[in-house]
């Protein structure tokens, strides 16, 4: 089989991280991972939110939305429909929980971070960049909470990436784009830390249920590209 | 480790599913996983969406809620918050995705059949306990459309179930309820067929991330257990 | 005149309330009234609407809602429509009333107690099955919260129950099952306390106008049912 | 007992209604019960609601609704608060209903009139006084689609208007206003046609409950003053 | 050209202002432009919005809205919409910044005037009638407050009145109403004070551009008018 | 007076339009005007809004956002707080008339073109950019309809683009970023075709009311950068 893109199969996009891209934001980058672009901004907030009074604790939030042209049908403005649709809170809960899950909450009290990643461009893969992006821009925003003292120690416990992979036409490909994503029989999500260790697994048979074996070659596939995705995280931190 | 319950790591709760618990639908059980109690029922409607016309198939949906006081603590009632949350959103969109992965659509054309999960009672594993009994309200339902002759043949491909599992103080565990699933580490799901494949995965490190081994570990204790969930169903189709 | 159900113009369905339905709830019961199932729980909190701040007075309020299977056609779902409709308002608001009319809300100082009273299944009646049902998840809440010593006094001030009658094919007939509420020419609501005093009355031409002479004998069939939906209460309590 | 106003208590206040205050409608009317002011138009459209489609039938509804500023306290506006409240959807589903008993609604095939009352100034009685305009603003246009010939058969069956009646310290009177409302023991609404008859009765011990024979005498007194009323609507009509 | 109501070109419709025509409101008056007729109360309360705790200011905010006929075609309640649409909005803030502008925020700390611009019938101009009749209402409200010495010093810098100016057919006319605006190729809105200044000036091309030179013309005619505008307003205080 | 950014006060800020920076789009730009920066996007569908059957003709519309963090101060999401605000429904349908003004719709006859302005990062002026952006695309999409002869004649009449002016401690200044925004006295937006006409102006007085004279001085202003910008278009075009 040869991908539509010409790809290997193990093979990830072109990816690439641009820092500072918003004058306003504690932390910000513009991730290109192919022709998907999201734009992703980290907010502090000195205060928590009121659930969390008296807990001690911060709190690491997330907002995903697509401007409407994002992709190739224009999509209706959320804003306009009265509501976020299953699918938006469906990513911006996944990307809140995998940056909660590298962040020690009990060292940033009164202190939220709002995390709002905004797909320019969709190409497929929107959720996972938004997580790596993400991060990135959490890592700018606890740093210049660091570098005022507004923060003590470093709450951050390790970095966090995430990248999707899938089963197409029987074989187990990285990184699918909007037209793979489209025919795959199982598609599948990896969130990972930086100790090679699993924060979130989501798999999902679209067209072709799969076995505990093609889940672990996932696994694997995803690992190994976790380093590289990694390095270019840091890079982008300099 | 002993269990709040007693149970051993790979015990299930009591599980019982009660048929044939509402007049009107065309399917319906009351699942009962120990204390967490889900009412599902079927409607049949001869329309398909409008997205879906001229496609030349029929669709299934699923919706999921929780009653006001099903919680130790009540919560607000979404049709007064006037919107579902995020998690509502996420849980009738796996649902609906799990059972549409054992049914061809294309059999069915011009139909909707509409899954209501609706938990009376919560303890834990409403997802999964939700899948399990939605699957027997719609077996019922495409009975019943078989048997007056508006379906030809069966569009049932095969039988889906689902179960949690976990790692509580680093042992894995089977069928979490609340307690437990407070204090787990890792929390997944898993939707499987009477193929032993899986339909989906989710897994969310809560606490501590998770090898791939573990996961192995989780994948192979809810595959154990889906032969017994699966006799239920039968059963309760009898 | 035969009634569809063969019943005597005066005869009620079968009434039970099964207590205890719920394992969080201070209060809760099922209610049967012949094939219209409701279930009903009391919860309470701590403290009081915004608006009653300063009033020295608790507040007892509730929330009526009907699983979208509850019909014979299904109905959608409050929580997508992103409302409730003015039925549904209609009615929390006389359960409300009605309980609100035999509790002593200055013995309450601080608390709130919420009645939630949701249809598993219709057949008509299920304003006043609501009520009979709230009535009783209230009287064990209040019990609950008097045997804590968080209630120095019962506030409680008496029973109240409810039921409905109705004039079809210019027979006056006692609790109207869905087949003759579509038909009744009048259709009215009766919730009385155990001193046979009325708390509200709704009367409705639905088909054709009432004279006073027929509005007081539906009154007195009303009064003369009541004692023995209290008994039924008072059963349920033990 | 003397009441606030100094009224008998089987006065009613001063009622006056102003025919054709609108240009634009089909029919309308301002009723003045004496500081209660309600806008009445009707408006008429050649088509019917969706769910009507293929039941040879008309329809006839009507909406309520209160400038900010009707009362003694402004009201934050419905259309800010994105919905219409409970008691809003409860009176206009009162104020359809009765006059919908007076009209046969299969004479005006693919027809809707809405009944648009909106109240200017409260001082108690609000709904009551909604029906009585209602009636005269649906009887101009009603009239017009005659003059017109869009209808053939006049399908008014008869004359509709409404009082309130109330027990304020014991005592029965007629036609609240605000203060004594506020103070009243037993509040209730009766809805009549012109032959005597009763379309509707809503009666709610705000604060003590009633016998069926206090309910007996303010039907009575509701019945005395409709001849006055509906010779007021009969005036403004020529 | 004759202008359909054969009135001259700087010919402003008869205006009339019937102040205390609501018994509850701190101010309120009645604005008949022609047949647009408009009805505005000033609300007073002695809190600012959550936004200005701590800046030593008072608040005046402006709602408008229309009721569901008062145009030739009924329109849809805003209320049951569920929301404000665009064009309510943009006047209600015309409105609320027009007045702003002549009032001395900090000389009212703590109070918020709320002015509701109710349109009772339209025939083109509601939002200048709005704002010429909202001044009028404001002054009503402020001079009560000062009688009643909740304030000091009287914080009304000055009077504030609007017209709308059009070009129909290439003539510059003024007061436009319903049938003209319709026509018209160029509409604009000028709000000014009693120093013959600007406040607002709002130009439209609904048909064709214009030019600075007609803008002049336009901003003449309206300037002209100002004077026996605000002479009504006076006339209506007193 | 100096200007905070240094500028002469006829000076606008550095404008730069970027085009096709979206591959889904059929018209893109990216306009930066200093630190504005807004996405536009030209969106095509073969369709009209329902109002506009059978009126022969097509339609262009905008539709306005800004990123939660495109301030100093993150915004809440209009998607989460469910509706847009009054300010948003304000520019976009501005943008609308704008692009509206300058093309022969009866020309486009079943199309719709649906303009979205996405501001990323904001400094003033947005509601100016985003207009000059979105002919830009508005011309790209046209262009590429006439390249597939999906529209037989070119609808559009001309050019249209807007720039902001204001009188900032009584100087009249070009190009306001947000610290002159902040503390101008008077701030006018104007629109103007490529023939030098105004098309829309807006001017308010935000703290100091303004002559005929000083508006005049304003227009010129504008009118005299307009050809700049014009310009700039025309070269994204290319």
């Amino acid at each position: 089989m040869t991908r539509p893109s010409g790809r290997m199969n193990n093979q990830m996009r072109e990816l690439s991280i641009i820092s500072h891209v918003n004058k306003h934001a504690e932390g910000s980058c513009l991730v290109k991972c192919g022709d998907t672009h999201v734009l992703c901004t980290a907010s502090v907030e000195m205060k928590v939110p009121a659930w969390m009074k008296g807990m001690h604790s911060g709190w690491i939030t997330a907002e995903y939305g697509m401007l409407p042209r994002a992709n190739a049908q224009r999509i209706d403005r959320e804003a306009i429909k009265g509501k976020q649709d299953g699918r938006t809170h469906e990513i911006q809960r996944l990307i809140g929980r995998s940056l909660r899950a590298v962040v020690d909450l009990h060292q940033m009290q009164g202190m939220t971070i709002k995390l709002d990643c905004d797909v320019l461009q969709a190409d497929g893969g929107t959720r996972t960049a938004s997580i790596t992006g993400a991060w990135v821009a959490l890592r700018q925003a606890i740093n210049k909470l660091l570098a005022e003292k507004k923060l003590e120690r470093d709450p951050m416990l390790g970095q966090v990436a995430a990248i999707s992979c899938g089963v197409v036409q029987n074989n187990p490909v990285l990184d699918l784009d909007y037209v793979e994503d489209s025919n795959a029989g199982t598609d599948a999500n990896f969130v990972m830390n930086d100790k090679g260790q699993l924060l979130e697994v989501q798999g999902t048979a679209e067209g072709a249920p799969f076995t505990a074996d093609e889940l672990m070659t996932l696994v694997k596939m995803a690992s190994d590209i976790m380093p590289i995705i990694m390095k270019k995280q840091l890079e982008a931190l300099k």
